[in-house]
């Protein structure tokens, strides 16, 4: 019997990923679901982790743990290598190859330095769980030293924090530095105040927020501005070098960089051969098929879907939920129809009490649309445990300013601060 | 007026460090905390988050936040090189020298491998935040591992976590890792179950909480039993080598080893020349002075104190509170008597139910001194947050089972698992 149930291998346990297997679960195919990491990470909130409001475990949840009653849903910790088309098989790092009968690639994506690759150890990304706890101990540890630096030059480049980037993540990064280096400092550290801290966001393009409309992207600059956040627009960065970045006509002093600028997708395209848009994913068809592939499926950000405006659909969560139970739908036999995206309304939040909220025909900022941005977060986030632990450290926060994961920890610690201080002496 | 206000410098926010910065806080003397870490750790619970029941977070606490509101208390992130006792100075490795009129020495202690080095990286010992991190991505890796392997041999040693020492720490790690890698397995591995995962405590002594009542001890070897460790006493361990351990007679192939059987003062002995015992604790007077050092105390797991039976006292948290709070007083001219512990008792805790409680005169076991455990704790956790945090999570893992920081995290994921998937292959 088990022979006629189908084999389906999903690569990548993000939010498409994991929604087609949600769908897939209890029902009678055979499921695979592979991801190099032992956790999925509730990435939108990712940038609360890098400036110490919530713990690493407060938005990523075991994958083995959200399938531990799906019996036909297994869950292997391995890392793709290649696919062989012909021969119905991927290629695994560690394990043999894995046969399927269908496959759905939601690798996602990575950040890209457009071939800049030397920027990456001065100005980290923020993708995984280490990338932000490495922005963490950068932004803390700058802190500190500045707290003991008697150098007035450099006590102003230990405080001064370039974000290069003004997509969501960019804005939502510069807003919560800002808020952890100039409120936080004002009561806890004895020689560096608010004044001090300088927080610099750059953007190539002409408005922050290029993907929502014009209003909110005015909106977010004035949020941003209010929380004593410095934005350079048409500003394209030239240059990344140890304390210093080069953007536009400045040159920006800087110790604490982060880099939201742009991503690439997985190399999923590249295992295939398939056609793909210069970020990478791959041009798949209107029912989220790879082209000249029938039974393989490619979703989230390693897919370019074109919209209703027929711009490429956003590397949301919303557009790889939706695919991903589009195409679980597919493979049960339900669904023929292309995919197309329904819109709940594009978010971002700048700070503790501001965001922004383009629903398509109407446009909301500020506290309510904070609001409406939080209890977003804390529904969508997996599994009832993490949504009381963030809900408790979101109130928390709120009510006292405080910082509730201020950790500075790493092995890189030391050394850290030791070539700085040397560099300093 | 500054002048005259004498300063005190102590090194190390442990127990001790933190209760004489506290007692001090708010009075007529000019205080500097001086760390190599920005957070206090709350450190009889750092084995839960070595066996991924609680996040660092939930444990730490920043320092500075402690003393926002204390502003004769200056926090200071550096690491002590040594201390110059004829010009009242300490030397810093980032910073100047520091003066001090009144210096208290709460450096705490590390783990030792009584001269076996190499022994550190096949047996991690648990002390900071690294090291837990470090304990809990091996168990979760070697129980990952298992999932796929196909040889016998290699999974059983995969699924085989050895414990070295059996005081306090490695009873508590010993009865975690066995609820961790016998229980959560059940439900969320397919190819494993509790049968294949062994756990063996390994204690050079004649029974486990040497520094319990005997019928204590017998008390947690049961419960530990019932959970499924395996208990060797009278079992001096030999070598380590990467993948085996050698205790008495017996080879055990185990991935997973976890060394809890010694630690070692920190230097501040060799940095003042005194008199130690041969775990490198200064023996000190009876108020706590170093010898021929009128102003300089060491406190904690630093000084070697005679307890009413002329056994040191043990290295626990409450004797390095009242320690830190009489140094303080004698500071303020409060407090001239000998120091005397006054116990209120010597806890340890077995598994999700279990605890041994020494109240001296009578002695408890099972749940209730579990529950007296548990709360006891969460009350002495510093901040009202993690107390909730803490306590939710407690609470959820008791109701559940489920342990929340289920997290594979750092950048030695990868390296580890292609080591011990090419040694498998």
């Amino acid at each position: 019997m088990n022979e006629r149930v189908p084999k389906v291998v999903i690569v990548g346990a993000g939010f498409g990923g994991l929604a087609a297997a949600k769908r897939l679960a209890g029902k009678a195919v055979d499921v695979t679901l592979v991801d190099r990491r032992n956790h999925h990470l509730f990435q939108p909130l990712l940038y609360q982790v890098a400036t110490a409001a919530l713990s690493p475990a407060d938005i990523a949840a075991p994958i083995r743990s959200i399938f531990a009653d799906a019996p036909n849903v297994r869950v292997l910790l391995d890392e793709v290598t290649g696919i062989d088309a012909g021969s119905h098989q991927i290629l695994l790092d560690r394990t043999g190859p894995l046969d399927f009968d269908w496959l759905i690639l939601s690798t996602g994506a990575r950040h890209s330095y457009f071939g800049h690759d030397h920027w990456a150890k001065h100005a980290p990304g923020l993708k995984s769980i280490e990338d932000a706890l490495e922005i963490r101990r950068r932004v803390l540890m700058a802190l500190e030293l500045a707290e003991t630096e008697s150098n007035v030059w450099r006590r102003r480049q230990l405080l001064t924090f370039v974000v290069i980037g003004g997509g969501p993540t960019g804005v939502e990064m510069a807003g919560a530095i800002a808020e952890l280096a100039r409120r936080s400092v004002s009561r806890d550290f004895r020689s560096i105040t608010p004044r001090c801290s300088r927080v610099v966001l750059v953007e190539a393009g002409d408005r922050v927020l290029p993907g929502f409309p014009p209003q909110l992207s005015a909106a977010a600059e004035q949020a941003l501005r209010d929380l004593g956040v410095e934005i350079l627009v048409n500003t394209p960065v030239s240059e990344i070098e140890d304390d210093l970045v080069i953007a536009g006509q400045e040159r920006i002093a800087a110790d604490t960089v982060v880099w939201a600028a742009g991503v690439q997708a997985s190399p999923a395209a590249r295992w295939l051969g398939a056609e793909h848009d210069k970020q990478g994913r791959i041009f798949v068809e209107r029912d989220l098929r790879v082209p000249h592939h029938e039974r393989i499926f490619a979703i989230g950000d390693t897919a370019n879907v074109p919209g209703m405006d027929g711009k490429a659909l956003p590397a949301i969560a919303p557009v790889a939920k939706q695919q991903g139970r589009c195409v679980a739908d597919q493979i049960l036999g339900r669904c023929s129809t292309p995919f197309t995206y329904r819109s709940f309304g594009n978010l971002a939040t700048i700070g503790r009490s501001k965001a922004v909220i383009d629903w398509g025909r109407h446009q909301q900022s500020g506290f309510i649309a904070w609001l409406i941005w939080s209890f977003a977060h804390i529904w969508f986030l997996i599994g009832f445990r993490s949504r009381i632990a963030v809900g408790v450290n979101w109130l928390w926060n709120y009510l006292t300013y405080q910082r509730s994961a201020r950790l500075i920890t790493g092995e890189a610690v030391k050394s850290k601060s030791e070539s700085i201080s040397r560099q300093a002496a």
